[in-house]
């Protein structure tokens, strides 16, 4: 667990305001789920890594509950109950902090903030297509440069090992080494489950086809997984995808891998990952996943969805040295100084004055001299502190000074907000 | 637990923006705390009924923790640690979740979303007063009406009570049945604990000064705590505060309740509560804590804070018919319609070029025929469509459609972004 400052809180909401902005673009509508869930809810496609790691605990009413590791499992459970009758395709979009108890390391935290992008009702090649360029907008848009998309299909994997007799709990093991790239683990373990010869070779030359030139790679999957009939479809569904995306014209970098998998259990179609030549971790991922309604009673729904962690996209914002573009709110600031301490409650008036003009304001709160506050400010990058003294008080006047210039001049009270806003410079000294 | 839909979202984002924004304008900078801290941490100062009902565990590594209850011990922490050398006044800002296992009720939720505002350095009146000033800012932004705050002094009652010779565990019991308004049984427990008779009329006196005319109230406490050397002082303190408030112009609506008390425990100075007459539950309060940063190990260092409820001021501006500002977004929404599958892509890439523009943008993403597909646009209030057919795309056109209008006509693609964002309208069928 760890606190972010400023500087890294503020590039936090950047990030997360971009998101939204970006679910708004799409038309995603936001929806906020409970952090805290039933166990079994959140247990349930999660996989087994994934739930050995929950913050699992029972709350006061001896309940069996954990802090969700992931959204989709939340949405799942909001779309099949009460989102059920909304007309698809429903598009939903959440963030917010997630929590896994994973051993701290680099880009991996045990409370850890993702966006989360779903797109139900839809299981057409062109709603893959639309996740996968809405990721690709996001990153864009923030500034990062030079990622790429590592894409597979859980079909292809799971249409050879359903052919193969091999049952569904033994393929998700097999998936788990895919996922930690045990490749020679997985066909130990395919041979174990008796996984014919040809088998096999099949796998063994699934997961030797990847590669940046996706036409050569498609080929090489399609002469590899020749007589597995729902491989075959899995992998034509694929090229459609990557076809949709490729004729967009958005220039997305894609890794065609076939033997790649992800940890969680409830992906069924297209998977994918993020990543910036910087980081060896997923900037974010996600895939298609058409079953996982039914399992918390709905109706049978294809879906399609990705999550972009945002503590990764920081850090590979910080590696590749992009600028957090500003959030509103670091105009020139001003400090508002009185004089006197009779004069304290003139000083939070005006104060409320320039902030109705949107002007960042603050006040002198610690009873310092003027000379005092004002290297304060100076020191903290404030353009301009407004100082009430008695006298210009009389004639309806305060100080108005400049601290980049060092220089000041009286000014009429009604005439300070619209005179900052137009970024007032004291007159010169002759 | 709950959910919030859309709807529910929107208004809670856009209170925390609105949070967000006054922290801007008032110079406090966003922290990020963790969720889960450590229990002793969280059950130091927070009140016997807090620690109750805190959401605890032991986590996978055997360490007591608990989901926090409320942002002020994080912060003290924070400032009595990594923030230990940041110049004096520091001023922070969060925004989150927090934590409580109550029995669900009116505006009382078992995860519920709180700002929280922590002026740190400064034991001077006027820093009591920017806090006030502050809360009653975002509440006028947000549209709110009629909001009173309830104000009371935890010096007055504490110094009446020390002088009394009452040790400060009995002081937090007193403190708890005040907090309920369980004066009767307050004046028992002094009885019990040897409060002097002119002590427990001096309460009786304290329980009953209370009203609008602020200044009436204080003579009365005046009169009331005669003798009772640093509850005078704490007075004098609260009728400071009170004039920059009141003199500062702003129309703050005054509540004095000179034996008003709030749960937690660790308030030392002026403490309050908003309310509006729709609801008797509090929007939101805070008050001044001077010791809490040495219990962390910090300097001795004085400090004042306020921490709006967000689901609350959702519920107020629900039961006040205050409408949700819109947040960024929600302009005129297009959909594009591919009329064959092979323009999918050249669908998709419209879109993003759409997007580009900073128009929200969706794409038919079911396969459905261009009416299907208009007439459900329609329904979902899209204000125009973008149909992509073979023939005007050999003209490098499309045909755009004002869905309010029912009409359509043919335009450049190069021309889409702007004459959508002109407010395109369909020439006349003349």
């Amino acid at each position: 667990m760890r606190d972010l400052l400023p500087n890294e809180a503020n590039q936090m909401r950047y990030i997360e305001q971009t998101a939204r902005r970006i679910a708004q673009l799409y038309g995603y509508r936001e929806v906020i789920t409970p952090t805290i869930e039933s166990y079994e809810l959140l247990a349930a496609k999660s996989g087994e890594e994934i739930r050995q790691r929950m913050y699992a605990f029972s709350d006061l009413g001896g309940r069996r509950v954990a802090l969700r590791p992931e959204f989709t499992a939340s949405i799942a459970r909001l779309v099949a109950t009460t989102l059920r009758s909304e007309p698809k395709p429903l598009k939903l979009f959440c963030v917010g902090s997630l929590y896994r108890y994973d051993e701290p390391q680099y880009g991996r935290y045990r409370e850890f903030w993702q966006a989360d992008y779903e797109l139900i009702g839809s299981g057409r090649p062109e709603a893959d297509a639309e996740i996968l360029l809405l990721t690709h907008d996001l990153l864009k848009r923030l500034g990062l440069r030079n990622y790429h998309f590592k894409i597979g299909h859980m079909g292809i994997l799971r249409g050879i090992l359903s052919q193969e007799g091999v049952p569904e709990e033994q393929q998700n093991r097999m998936m788990q080494l895919l996922d930690k790239k045990r490749w020679e683990e997985a066909l130990h373990l395919a041979h174990a489950l008796h996984v014919s010869e040809r088998g096999i070779s099949t796998l063994r030359g699934i997961f030797e086809a990847k590669g940046d030139d996706t036409d050569q790679v498609l080929q090489k999957i399609h002469q590899t997984v020749k007589g597995y009939e729902s491989a075959l479809e899995a992998l034509e569904n694929l090229r459609e995808i990557l076809h949709l995306v490729m004729d967009s014209q958005v220039g997305l970098k894609i890794w065609l891998e076939a033997g790649f998998a992800r940890g969680l259990e409830y992906y069924t179609g297209m998977i994918f990952e993020v990543y910036v030549p910087e980081m060896n971790i997923a900037l974010g991922g996600g895939g298609r996943y058409d079953h996982l309604l039914e399992l918390f009673g709905g109706e049978p729904t294809p879906a399609v969805g990705v999550a972009p962690g945002i503590d990764r996209i920081m850090l590979a914002m910080q590696r590749q040295n992009v600028p957090t573009k500003a959030l509103e709110g670091q105009e020139r600031r001003v400090v508002v100084i009185p004089v006197r301490e009779e004069l304290r409650a003139r000083a939070l008036e005006l104060s409320m004055r320039l902030r109705e003009h949107g002007i960042p304001t603050e006040v002198e709160l610690m009873g310092r001299t003027v000379s005092r506050s004002l290297s304060d400010a100076d020191r903290r990058g404030i353009a301009y502190a407004v100082i009430l003294g008695p006298e210009e008080l009389r004639e309806g006047k305060v100080v108005l000074r400049d601290l980049g210039e060092r220089r000041q001049a009286a000014v009429r009270i009604v005439d300070v907000p619209t005179e900052i806003l137009k970024g007032w410079r004291p007159p010169s000294e002759s």
